[in-house]
């Protein structure tokens, strides 16, 4: 796989990939350039809840082996594990986000406060579990796009959600209270190419109304 | 926006657009062809828990329009309103998945009966609460991809999660114990491009480990 920029390839040839080159690594410049990419991605009033752990160094990987249960193979081979969680306190954040639109010309600063004004104590007041799926659901879409992105960049990826929920957080020296896990994404160089998967008839699964 | 595969400018370009063209229906062959590409999407043991309810006639956008509550605007001028739903028995199109696999070369009779053996067991015995959290985070990233697929078909889109979840399933004819709403996607042909967003820098967002 090379770099391409060709949209229904990247897309129609993805594959998830378990096993990797394990003498490739991405440089991390690289890898902030493919984040920024994944993080155009929409989400909730754009408070952008994705928060990423990337896991690239031989002591790092052997940090989350025990974790992984049945995704050594992708641990072990992979160029980097992206560990991606939802930030329960995003809303910390949205001075930061809507400041950053008014200096960019984006958004007035009238409309900045009005909308702030709504949003921060909403986002305060949703309970927990709530809350949880609005990260839940805007880290989703964000570990899409960067799977796109990562073909793009000539690297395949493995989405793995099997791995302890319970001790991630912790494990990477993150507070588990704020950060929730969403999903891991194994990166790297295909060794093999993944295996072709089939996929339900779009009409069996749509319904107009 | 016209037709394009450029992935770059799919992606980065793409915005959440609230107000489209009211003239502007999309064939429902090119919306099942949209579909098609979108689940192209990975999911967990390839389970495709994502089903599509695609409102596009103006009954239907009448009966939907109670539940969307501050998007009426996307309702009532978007070609359609693309219902994602998580199936929590998705499990009961194992068997067919798995057999089109073998039917089409791609997996062995044997190893498919080795597979479900252990997956569909499995996914029965789920908690109601976790086979949730699976078929929305496996719905999220089909709605990503629709989103960049429907951009580079030259449409627009706005992913909505404020709409009224409890009824929204029943609304549509669906059994809401089975089927979990996850997000709307409105789709069309913007009438005024969607605002520009800003993004925090990949660097605040990132941890290397």
């Amino acid at each position: 796989m090379t770099k391409t920029n060709d949209f229904d390839a990247i897309m129609l040839n993805r594959r998830s990939v378990r096993e990797y080159d394990p003498n490739v690594k991405i440089p991390r410049r690289d890898m902030l350039e493919m984040i920024q990419k994944a993080t155009r991605a929409p989400s909730s009033v754009n408070l952008q809840p994705w928060r990423f752990v990337v896991v690239d160094s031989d002591e790092g990987k052997a940090n989350l082996r025990p974790l992984v249960r049945w995704n050594t193979r992708q641990n072990d081979t992979s160029a980097a594990m992206v560990l991606i969680f939802g930030d329960l306190h995003c809303f910390e954040y949205g001075e930061e986000i809507y400041a950053k639109a008014v200096a960019e010309g984006k958004l007035s600063e009238e409309e900045k406060d009005r909308q702030l004004a709504e949003i921060i104590p909403e986002y305060k007041s949703f309970p927990k579990e709530k809350m949880k799926k609005v990260v839940r659901l805007d880290s989703c879409l964000s570990a899409m796009q960067f799977m796109l992105v990562a073909r793009s960049y000539g690297y395949d990826t493995n989405p793995i959600a099997g791995f302890d929920h319970a001790e991630l957080a912790e494990r990477v020296g993150l507070d588990k209270e704020r950060y929730v896990p969403v999903l891991m994404l194994a990166i790297g160089k295909a060794l093999e190419p993944g295996e072709e998967t089939v996929r339900l008839d779009a009409a069996q699964i749509t319904t107009f109304k």
